[in-house]
């Protein structure tokens, strides 16, 4: 058996050093990076059992997916990316491996996506625990979209397509069959190995979009966390939303409203913004440019709360993550 | 059962805003804080059962002792304090209350040491764990000290006293009794209520110490972290470490030699470190400014490795930390 310092040198030998920023990375006591402008910093944790099943993910997907979710939220305040720190929590099942297989997941998003990994902790644990931090940074505060500044009138928009995250967790946890291959295996990479919208979120920023969340819960929940940073209402025309290929028959197949797919079972990792109607078209531009497409589901409003309406116009209730998630599902909460 | 997500929005209430960094706290997809000069960051997890014991802590002191363990990394640093983020994995055996008393115990340091704490993420979980990033800064790379700056012919200096954290856990542990009771609440206290030296980890760099490490393994551990990062070997006069008041008895009632709690026990969180001859005096003289006493307990020499000497100056060996944490102690890796 390896011992947690021993696996501890074996992740460093594997990370790569990149970044103007770093002048000390993992081995003293702290990481050291050339500070500039503001550093934005996010904190996620993935609990085997709640957040994943070993048996239905690989060490290397779970490694891209952690970092992944990670870095969505660097991507939704409109940040560079910076420096990533990993905790392992490693129960006595696991090998030294299948730990490397992991760390090697997330290098290789972080080699992509120009991230250091720069540091962490490994510990004995009963259950595959892992946190991660990131950090990005941007040259001014006003260069970052919070979820605080959107206002009545403004557009909602949202990046990409939903529902295919959802749908790949179904197509996983319920052996649904009968889908095209190439369309279930879109869903199950949707789910396994998301993407963080990183450019995107930097080129919406400088469009004008001024209020930002990442789709990590649904487009109902990370609304209503705009809607309540902003002190406003939001409207979702459910109609509107973006499907990906495949989430309306995996949705048939499971029995199940492929709206609620779209706006409740989370983890697409798409951009859902608020943006003033002049600024309509440089958002579409500008996503389009990094290699997105942006649909308009809703508008801010005078008011308080989500308000998911469906094609008459009226309101309706969408079913959230842990309807999803499985017997074990607890719901993870919302990270800061 | 409060919801994760309100379990978040409760630890938020009780957090302070301070320190002109934060422009952003928790509540955001990340937390923003003003950039200037180097960002030091580090990460460390702590896990029910390995690290601590809910039967032998409360969740107060906990909370008190995750922070002042990771912010012992910026002392050794010689970093100003910046920001604290928390990720708590919580058993269903756990109610929120005690969460809320665990960020207490935290939020209670954190003030008392300029630390903002930022945000952080909740999730269920089989056991209790507690992974913590702190992030301090300085204006210059110039004004930190790492573990790889030592230089043959350099004093090896510690601050404080050492052992009683080990024999606090004994206490702890084996319920020893037959000690002056004021002794042993204080053994319990350097165990239980880790102080780290973050004014006297600035006093020292700026004093001229060029290598440092927090003890946190025991100085046998941590000096020979030093030995390797700087590529030489160091020298401990065991008869030299400053035990703490009560240590060699409870190490008598255990059986066990005093110089093992000293040198192998850990988790003193004192400051272990390298300074050249000439700046001794002026070493001292800081650290005493500081609050802190200074022993000289060894030199750096050419080689490898570290060096334990007995009187005689013969090479002998002391047990570490995994001999003093009983039947469920795996020992924890060394943080990055």
């Amino acid at each position: 058996m390896t011992s947690e310092f021993e696996l501890l040198e074996q992740i460093r030998a594997r990370l790569g050093r990149r970044g103007e920023r770093v002048l000390r990375a993992a081995g003293d006591d702290a990481a050291v990076v050339r500070g500039d402008g503001v550093e934005v910093t996010s904190v996620d944790a993935f609990v085997e059992g709640v957040h994943f099943r070993l048996g239905t993910t690989s060490l290397l997907d779970l490694g891209h997916k952690c970092l992944a979710a990670s870095l969505s939220d660097l991507a939704a305040m409109g940040a560079q990316t910076g420096e990533a720190f990993f905790v392992l929590g490693m129960p006595s099942h696991l090998e030294s491996q299948e730990a490397l297989e992991l760390i090697d997941g997330a290098e290789a998003l972080a080699a992509r996506t120009g991230v250091a990994i720069c540091g962490g902790d490994v510990t004995a644990s009963r259950e595959l625990f892992i946190a991660v931090t990131v950090v990005g940074h941007a040259s001014r505060e006003a260069e970052l979209v919070g979820r605080d500044g959107a206002r009545p009138g403004d557009a909602i928009g949202v990046t990409g397509a939903l529902g295919g995250a959802g749908a790949g967790l179904l197509l996983l946890e319920r052996k649904l069959g009968g889908l095209d291959p190439d369309v279930g295996s879109a869903l199950l990479e949707r789910h396994l190995r998301p993407e963080p919208r990183l450019t995107t979120g930097r080129a919406l920023a400088r469009a004008g979009v001024r209020a930002m969340a990442d789709v990590s819960d649904g487009v109902a929940s990370d609304g209503e966390r705009i809607a309540e940073a902003s002190g406003l209402a939001i409207e979702i025309r459910l109609a509107e939303l973006p499907l990906d290929e495949g989430v309306a028959e995996v949705a048939a197949a499971a029995g199940i409203d492929p709206l609620d797919l779209a706006a409740g079972a989370g983890e697409d990792y798409e951009l859902l913004f608020a943006a003033p109607g002049d600024a309509r078209a440089a958002v579409e531009a500008a996503a389009e440019a990094a290699g997105s497409a942006v649909s308009w589901i809703g508008r801010a409003v005078e008011g308080a709360g989500i308000r998911l309406l469906d094609e008459a116009g009226n309101p309706r209730q969408v079913r959230g993550w842990d309807h999803f998630r499985g017997p074990s599902g607890d719901r993870p909460a919302e990270p800061a």
